[in-house]
């Protein structure tokens, strides 16, 4: 056992109360004046989530889009944001605090407080808070998934994993791979929309196949993917083809922030997205490449541990 | 101008929204059905928050507490925490748990969630977001002092001061003490208990004097303190005397995390208390000491720069 899934162990023996939903959902669930609140805290360290010569201000970017994207999952309107930041260099402060007001105004979210700590030449962390606001209830979890239900997954897969294999080799990526990587975007309108009409929700962060394994281990499910229909873009082919290795990678990489969610065969689809495979009775996942069943492979994306 | 000052003038450039009260309090006040949500984020770092030889229980227990105490000069009831976490070395990450155990427990508090970032042999930091519900409305802030009010404070103030000093000198100091420094009591009941009766409240962790210097100005008054009148206790007496240096620094070193408060001179102290001041016409605050003017010392308190 490593280090973090010894503290996640000790973590979960204390958060025992339901609303912490066992720490395996992507936000908390509180309820309060007849309403839900969504609360969740996510963290970024450099070297390990940003690049050394990443520009602070994506990191910002980031840093907002990823705990939105969290809200996202469980169609919650953001209420406002609290920030943990280690002080450093002048520059990179000034440059992260721009990227901070881009992004809290692109997505009309306030900034309500924080905390800031003095880094000392260490590398640095930063932490965001963010609330929200439900805006149906029962809120989406990573439960309900029944059998019979479809897989679907909005927007493109593997975009941010190619952005950020072609800037760690010093390239200058395709603008939109380089956006899906630094800037990504939180599906708040479309995780909304879904909320009211979906099994089982979450976002795509740490990969598509682990993510689907995690919504068939809480749902009591199996899911079948069907690795032809991982939806790639016109710049993700280009930069890496559409292989059968490119979409496994694609599918295992993560930091796509995409909505990943079963609803019935019998819905609409209320929003644009990709059907990817089907619940069925079992549990975990398999792989299907043209019909044909396919092992999976040794890594269904980032494990925390 | 300092880092961390030109870093909160461009949050404050940010923080716009009423909820935020211009990053100027102890917490941000959200209205969400019929309910006022209180929010605070504080951090505390190795070697500036926390001596290196602390034990990490009383880490985690402080780190609670602080948070708990911004909720209390809400008068708010504590909802939940998530924890922003720095792994380390697996025995200090244990023994941290085991505190933050023992603080959520003691205070009936539920952990929500959180996130880890590995450390990598940097100096730790670690975050905490506390989330309550206010139990009076309209919520307690630093401006509303009147002119003729009383200035209180709960509990002594400077028994941190002397277990810190008493610990960082390798003494082994009176329970209370340490108790003090380590693992400060968040005042939540007084905190609900004063909430109707105040005209102004924040929690004392910068320094009395600094503190009442923000009520007066968040207020718009002047604030008169009469310095024979601060709470010590017995044991700091016994370790620091009393005499006015004494006296200054227990004023002005912080740490507290007692409740500071303004109240009508009608209104019997719902909580035990002590006055130490009065609010008058103008702008500021002064010192008395046995009934004659004394200078200011030149530091009110902890200076976030």
């Amino acid at each position: 056992m490593t280090t973090e899934s010894v503290f996640i162990q000790m973590m979960r023996a204390i958060a025992t109360d339901p609303a912490a939903r066992g720490l395996r959902d992507d936000a908390a669930v509180i309820e309060l004046g007849g309403e839900s609140l969504i609360l969740t805290h996510d963290m970024m360290a450099e070297g390990v989530h940003w690049l050394q010569s990443a520009d602070p201000a994506d990191v910002a970017w980031k840093l907002v889009a990823v705990n939105l994207s969290d809200l996202a999952a469980k169609g919650a309107r953001p209420l406002g944001v609290l920030l943990g930041f280690m002080l450093g260099d002048s520059d990179w402060d000034r440059r992260f605090a721009e990227g901070l007001g881009q992004v809290l105004r692109q997505y009309g979210v306030p900034l309500l407080g924080g905390d800031t700590v003095s880094n000392r030449g260490d590398k640095r962390a930063v932490g965001l808070t963010a609330i929200g606001a439900a805006t149906f209830r029962p809120v989406p979890s990573r439960g309900g998934a029944q059998p019979g239900d479809l897989l679907c997954v909005t927007g493109m897969l593997g975009d941010a994993l190619a952005g950020f294999e072609l800037i760690e080799a010093g390239f200058d990526p395709p603008p939109a791979l380089a956006a899906a990587y630094n800037r990504p975007v939180p599906r708040i309108d479309d995780g909304k929309a879904l909320a009211p009409n979906v099994t089982a929700m979450m976002d795509v962060s740490d990969g598509l196949l682990i993510d689907a394994e995690r919504i068939a281990t809480a749902s009591g499910v199996a899911i079948e993917i069907d690795l032809a229909k991982i939806p790639l873009s016109d710049d993700y082919r280009a930069c890496r083809g559409e292989n059968r290795d490119s979409r496994l990678q694609a599918a295992s990489w993560g930091d796509d922030y995409q909505l990943l969610f079963t609803i019935s065969a019998d819905i609409a689809l209320p929003v644009a997205a990709t059907i990817i495979g089907r619940v069925g009775e079992g549990s975990g996942i398999s792989l299907l490449d043209a019909g044909a069943a396919l092992p999976l492979p040794p890594s269904l994306g980032y494990q925390h541990h």
